[in-house]
């Protein structure tokens, strides 16, 4: 009997957690914050679980969390949704983005994607049977190539899959990008799948542009966002898809029958976060850029080069400077050696371009990150 | 842009819990408890998630409950796992049936399954590219015919997707099935995915068999459970899946992709409740057989048939001495006019054979069933 995703093994997340585990390394490799989520938060999820709601929630997520999502949605992008019929809650955004790729893609299909990519995309298109099709963005801008992108348009390309602020290269989209986006989508007749599940972490005023505050781009478009990477709850793997209703239908349809539906007394106490404590979303980028600009100026004196973070968690490092061995064996001899695990940029990649750069989580304690930099300032 | 699933709307249980709650029936459709959790599990929960335990566990599920997984299985079937490499914790029972189905079902594939059949094996089979094979079992007794089963088994035929306890039928396989069941498994180098979700609700010394209590079978097997269904908290989503190392192996690499991990303070809540009360799941079969004797009772001087209940919290009716309607037009009469939601069998088959039964769920507060039983007794 023959393994339908034959190529694959462990995610990388899996594999350095563990790595970083058994050597005892700090561990910035899976993204992941070191602080707790929000005491209301929390506070909540523990009343609505005492006070007996643990039945199932509606398949598509229960009504009062539905238009917390459209009030926020609208405003913050300037958008109009009914809460009802665009919005999905989901078990985290990794289950909405598998089922956002199941339902666009049939067999045969190609699906645009761009290198470095998450590495959940593949696999999803593959087991829908579709193909997909990698356009590589390079260091040190990883800026897309959209020539490249309209050339690798073809009769069986059914969508897009875009990622801004993007992990893990922790840039982000401009408008000259969407402008060029929304001319192929429209020319070429495609769907958009948008993951902008770091929306709230952009530094300098660096804003980020969504799919949803552009009506013609929505249209077509699944925008997912993540509850983890807002509240600091990564592990409660509640999440959301919002898509106009013809998709909405469809990606529903697909939903029931992989989660069903998602945890109850969570769902409860984020549509308590989102009406009571908004400011926590807005305090959510100045947090981040500090934290960045920790690890930034502690790794100063070290020879690694520092590559721009404009969004995310995540702080690219390119180390050619220090060595010339492949990442993954670098990485290897930073988490057994050095004590940091860090994630090799190339296993996002189709085919590896050969930079020397990894990737470091900076949602972590200041005295973590310090840490942290001064094991890896010697180097 | 075509549909996925083009034949398919909104699950049943979706519908009519809908059409309940529109119409404020009682709802006997979707099956899930009226009674709360265990108080030590919710409170454990509110302890985990109040100390800080909110980030991703791993991707299989968290050791310690791997562990007590394992203990319980040894315990309960006599058979010695390996909890490590052989029990991966889901996103509820549906994801694992999800991706016990996408392991398995290579495009072209041919996967048996028995109807009236849980309504999300086929969407999860067509999904994979693959083709389910229904066969039927009928009423009354609503046993498999091997026969016909072995004669559907063709070159391509990959995998059999078993249910015992069975819902909707309530009904247990027996020995005689297993002895069946293995022959063609062996014969015909089959794998096997055994949902087994209602294995502590059987009835009357009723013995639950399971796949796990038999090496052979086990070895070509995905056994799956649900702590939703034993711990009354069908909302928190959680379940899991046993298989041999190589398959579950497989398993996980698209688990990973699927939802990639559970919610952290579940686990570590039921790790607890499996260590700690462990006698609440050998109380879980009295319980509901008390519920179901109820409901048997209150319905004695109705004109409905009931068909006898073996296991699960279902219990089936046979109406045809009160109305020759279809089921589905029974079933929104009775939510419509009566007061009670119940679900129409037809709806778990390929081809319904018109029978006149629907399934009522019994997992509910005594005072509840006798009412429901008030509004249908007149009929
Ligand atoms: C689901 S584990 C991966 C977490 C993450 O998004 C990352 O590290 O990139
Ligand atoms: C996931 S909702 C369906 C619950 C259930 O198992 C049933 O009613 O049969």
């Amino acid at each position: 009997h023959s393994s339908k995703l034959p190529n694959l093994g462990t995610s990388i997340f899996t594999t350095m957690t563990g790595l970083a585990n058994r050597y005892k390394a700090i561990n910035l490799s899976q993204g992941f914050p070191e602080f707790d989520a929000p005491v209301l938060l929390k506070q909540r999820l523990a009343k609505y679980c005492e006070q007996g709601f643990n039945q199932y929630a509606p398949s598509c997520g229960l009504a009062p969390l539905q238009a917390q999502i459209a009030s926020l949605t609208g405003r913050i992008y300037g958008t109009d949704i009914n809460p009802l019929d665009t919005v999905t809650v989901t078990s985290g955004a990794t289950e909405a983005l598998f089922v956002a790729i199941q339902t666009i893609t049939h067999p045969g299909d190609e699906i645009i994607i761009f290198d470095p990519a998450y590495d959940s995309y593949e696999p999803a298109i593959e087991l829908a049977g579709g193909r997909a099709v990698h356009i590589a963005m390079l260091a040190p801008d990883y800026a897309i190539n959209w020539p490249l992108v309209e050339a690798a348009i073809t009769e069986k390309t059914r969508g897009i899959i875009i990622n801004t602020p993007h992990n893990p290269s922790a840039k982000t989209l401009k408008q000259a990008d969407f402008d060029k986006l929304k001319e192929l989508v429209l020319k070429h007749d495609l769907l958009l799948i948008s993951d902008e599940v770091y929306e709230h972490i952009t530094f300098e005023g660096t804003p980020h542009i969504s799919v949803l505050s552009d009506a013609e781009l929505f249209a077509r478009a699944f925008v997912i966002a993540s509850f983890g990477k807002t509240f600091h709850c990564t592990g409660w793997k509640m999440g959301y898809c919002i898509a106009p209703e013809k998709l909405t239908q469809e990606f529903r349809k697909i939903h029931q029958y992989v989660t069903f539906s998602s945890f109850t007394p969570a769902q409860l106490a984020l549509t308590d976060m989102l009406a009571e404590e908004p400011e926590h979303i807005t305090a959510l980028a100045p947090f981040y850029q500090h934290k960045r600009d920790v690890l930034v100026n502690a790794l100063q004196a070290s020879r690694f080069t520092i590559l721009p973070s404009e969004g995310t968690y995540f702080l690219l490092l390119d180390y050619s400077a220090i060595s010339q061995i492949d990442d993954m064996a670098f990485c290897e001899y930073l988490v057994k050696e050095i004590g940091v695990a860090a994630i090799p940029l190339s296993v996002f990649y189709q085919t590896p371009p050969g930079d020397k750069v990894i990737r470091l989580c900076f949602a972590k304690e200041d005295v973590t990150l310090q840490q942290a930099a001064e094991r890896l300032s010697p180097l």
